[in-house]
């Protein structure tokens, strides 16, 4: 458990094009900012920029909509267009009711229009999931260690919706270098209980700290959060996804 | 937005029972610790020992289950008293499978087992969500602002499984003197587009990003975020409940 966390933004980040190398995009703004790196802090960084360098954007004048697409589309004031790129990153749709699709996507991510966003993007464009989150967390690890020369961890991360409650969250899409649940379960409380069922998701509340400083206009997509040295190791963003046959609400 | 975040621990928060002043005590631990509060400091108190000041713990002794409690407990490896007691405090059974209840609270809540809770209580006892977090959150930021001399923000927060995800995450139940959703919705992007669609959860964020350094056994049941003074104002947790007929998954 970490004692002191510091969370700061990392500035200067330019616009993000298709084949260009994030970390060196990162690192290049740390310098600049003059900002020193140490060891154990978790770079958060949106998915919306790595979709972006990692070239996941589809022109929407190349889709063609489906029947489904137009109908639906139509009757709630969405485009069609987007509306099948939505149904294209989609294996199974959750919920289709009153403008919203919540779909389960190939990676296994359950979100609103399976990832898709024309937010951030030139206008007739929309940005998909990356198709490996984790892969890609893992690229940007490596790179970032290597640029940084110090030992760190890396989330991608983007901002979804959830049952019961208002408002949208940052969870952790991809992980690497990083332990994404603390498992609590047969540590004992001050009256020597055995916690029962208490797995924490490190990577979840880490991505949430990170967007607090991240914005979703102002151009800051990537933040580090420092202090979290302890949870470094193994990991990946797939283990925070709860199998089909453990869930109760799909 | 915040560009920076400090969050930290209170240390040697004591052992909390019914009746104590969760103000002073607070206030004690950080004058111990040597910590100034600083103007739009947010303090993320954990909802056990809210309740645990409050008197909302319930002695199972004095619970006669009813013949529910006692089939589903029995079936399940669960004490029929606990299970009785989340049955009270529920409004709306949500799900009730393979040893899980999940319920509606009459405060609106959705969670598992009602928010009633064995843990870090003594044995023979279970702890109640607050009756009323907000009220909660607002006496105690009264108090910490008087005992502190600065405009201070307060969550009452408790961690809460998610549907499709793994790991449970803190979040807000009760807010006072902070704004717990920032809504981007008419903001425009780079590309001057208008957001359509993102309301951002703040006081979740915070929760989430306190709990990093809280640890569910330590005995670190108060942190403090610092940087986020930019959403002090008026607000409520009730305000991060989606209202029944906006939601799709209940």
């Amino acid at each position: 458990m970490a004692t002191e966390l510091h969370i700061f933004a990392v500035p200067g980040i330019p616009e993000i094009t298709h084949g260009l190398d994030l970390a060196q995009v990162i690192a290049g703004a740390l310098r600049r900012a003059g900002r020193a790196i140490e060891a154990g802090d978790v770079f958060v960084v949106a998915q919306k920029i790595v979709s972006k360098a990692e070239g996941a954007v589809v022109p929407l004048a190349d889709v063609i909509p489906s029947p489904l697409a137009v109908e639906w589309g139509t009757a709630c004031g969405r485009d069609p267009a987007v509306v099948e790129v939505v149904l294209r990153e989609s294996r199974r749709i959750v919920r289709m009711d009153r403008g919203v699709i919540i779909s389960e996507t190939p990676h296994g991510f359950i979100c609103a229009n399976a990832g898709v966003d024309a937010s951030n993007v030139p206008p007739g464009y929309v940005t998909l999931l990356p198709p490996d989150a984790d892969a890609s967390a893992a690229r940007l690890q490596a790179a970032l260690t290597g640029l940084t020369g110090q030992p760190v961890a890396t989330i991608v991360a983007d901002t979804f919706g959830r049952p019961w409650r208002e408002g949208v969250v940052n969870v952790a899409l991809g992980v690497a270098g990083l332990t994404p649940l603390l498992d609590c379960r047969g540590a004992t409380d001050p009256f020597g209980r055995s916690l029962q069922s208490t797995v924490i998701a490190v990577a979840d509340e880490i991505a949430a700290a990170a967007e607090l400083v991240m914005g979703k206009t102002a151009g800051t997509p990537v933040a580090v959060v420092r202090g979290a040295g302890g949870w470094l190791g193994a990991g990946n963003g797939r283990s925070l996804l709860r199998p089909a046959s453990m869930d109760l609400f799909r």
